[in-house]
């Protein structure tokens, strides 16, 4: 059983409904570990199926994985924290998560799991209502979490999207030490402060992203020319260790102790981020990788909410 | 009797506590109505002599002034909010205040006054203690200063070096709307996001150091080449209206509906800094002196409390 959380892990944001019990198979069968699952990621039925059919096939037991999952933004009420995580665990099949997390510090009103789900993030899509806030404290929110870990439905909490003004306060009020912090981070965007408060503070750090604009071309988010993977210090890593750009980038964050959930859908990709462990950057060449921030963040709700249900809503600035 | 914030106010932040009365009466002289203090700028007893000599001599009334106080990060557990209230009042000669704001969203351990006032930031000079963080949550901390509003204490609460993800959950637990957020704003640290979102909320927006590196080059905190105010866009402006380059600045922050607080011990230039309501900026000046935008900001304790005291405590990252 993982006793802290793998370093790479797997993750299922933007896998299609129709491939996920696929990838997640293949991705158990690559030798993955660590999946990073998310109501809102929508696929969670289908990624338990993949889990079930390893097991059953004798790829992998449920104790050697690491299962995490993400409480939606419209189950914050202490009142539906716990529908929400059991709605998770049992989308997934399983009786516990690894690691349970707050998705965002953004509280929206509860959506009936009957009357959408995942919910999203526009309170009424027909009524093109935009998002709806809700009036949930993250305090409140956390101390549902924390009740979560007393019912044995997951053994670690933790928080993602946070900014260190939000780990200050919750570290006042948190009686279960969170366990994780995600937040997007890569070469563009490398958030040294943020990193460094969180495990001072005795947290794991989580980079979600971890390839950078990668993710986000497809979403219209980012740009072809945004990409790290054909920086010259990338390029130059990876000739001299005989790797490929996107391994090298992989390695800086895990290098730099974090731990990274990169996505794909090709098994030999898979493969690939996997493959890290057998070289290390030297000093020199993680200083040049970190020295391409630029504090250049895609996933932000300020920007995307606003263009896309025209609800302004920054947590970042 | 101000109903709304004065746009121009003084800031009595960096003003030596043996200049405070003289520059606090010299400041109502030449037509401050706005006087921006807090406890931990050490001269709140002098400004409040200031003010009763101003108020003596016929120069105003304390109606007529708008006085704003801050409370330090070590009165920050409610059993100590009032206390701190309190003592900025009755060194401020005053028995109601404007506005008092949270300065940080940072609690420190409480330091009780007959030890050391202001307490500053390091909690045991002596012993060379650092910065020590106290477990109280700033719902708690808001929870008690609402409570002074219902005592007469302060008119309106307000919150200081928030950022948005903290505003939004401020406003899931405030009961009393929050009056005001203050933040550090100037043409290099536009803050536009967090501007506009606590506009959004209701919140009146006070730009600190509404001149940027200025108030930062005696603290070594910024260098002479950081100045704003030899930016071609400003001196452009300043030739064009017959003004000063600091007063088109200044004016700039207060055309984009932010109050400012500039600070000078200057009479002269007291008055050139109120001088800034006869003209106006064109929108394209406007938006020539926004576009200087590169997000710097001066004034940080995760850099400067880490360099001065050795504690390593970002908020804004």
């Amino acid at each position: 059983m993982p006793e802290t959380i793998p370093s790479i892990g797997f993750g299922f944001w933007k896998v299609a409904r129709e491939d996920a019990a696929d990838v997640a198979y293949q991705a158990i069968e690559a030798g993955y570990r660590h999946l990073d699952c998310a109501a809102d990621y929508g696929n969670e039925i289908e990624v338990g199926q993949g889990i079930a059919r390893a097991i059953a096939d004798g790829l992998v037991t449920r104790e050697e994985l690491w299962v995490t999952s993400k409480l939606w933004n419209t189950f914050h009420a202490p009142e539906h924290v716990e529908e929400g995580c059991r709605k998770s665990l049992d989308d997934l099949g399983l009786d516990y998560l690894d690691l349970y997390l707050v998705h965002f510090p953004i509280a929206l009103e509860y959506v009936p799991i009957e009357t959408r789900y995942p919910p999203e993030w526009v309170h009424d899509q027909e009524a093109n209502s935009g998002m709806k806030r809700a009036k949930v404290p993250l305090h409140a929110t956390w101390g549902a979490m924390e009740a979560l870990v007393g019912k044995g439905l997951t053994r670690r909490i933790g928080v993602c999207n946070y900014n260190s003004a939000l780990i200050h306060d919750l570290m006042t009020y948190a009686t279960v030490q969170p366990y994780a912090l995600q937040v997007e981070a890569h070469p563009y965007l490398t958030q040294d402060k943020l990193v460094r408060i969180a495990k001072d503070y005795g947290m794991e750090v989580t980079a979600f992203s971890p390839l950078g604009a990668l993710s986000y071309v497809e979403l219209d988010m980012a740009g072809q020319g945004d990409s790290v993977l054909t920086e010259p210090v990338v390029t130059a890593a990876a000739a001299a260790h005989g790797k490929t750009p996107a391994q090298v980038v992989l390695r800086w964050g895990v290098q730099r102790g974090t731990s990274i959930i990169p996505k794909t859908s090709k098994p030999e990709r898979m493969r690939e981020n996997l493959d890290i462990e057998d070289f290390a950057l030297s000093d020199d060449e993680m200083a040049a990788i970190s020295a391409l921030n630029a504090n250049r963040r895609f996933n932000d709700p300020g920007v995307f909410a606003e263009a896309a249900f025209g609800t302004f809503h920054p947590i970042y600035d």
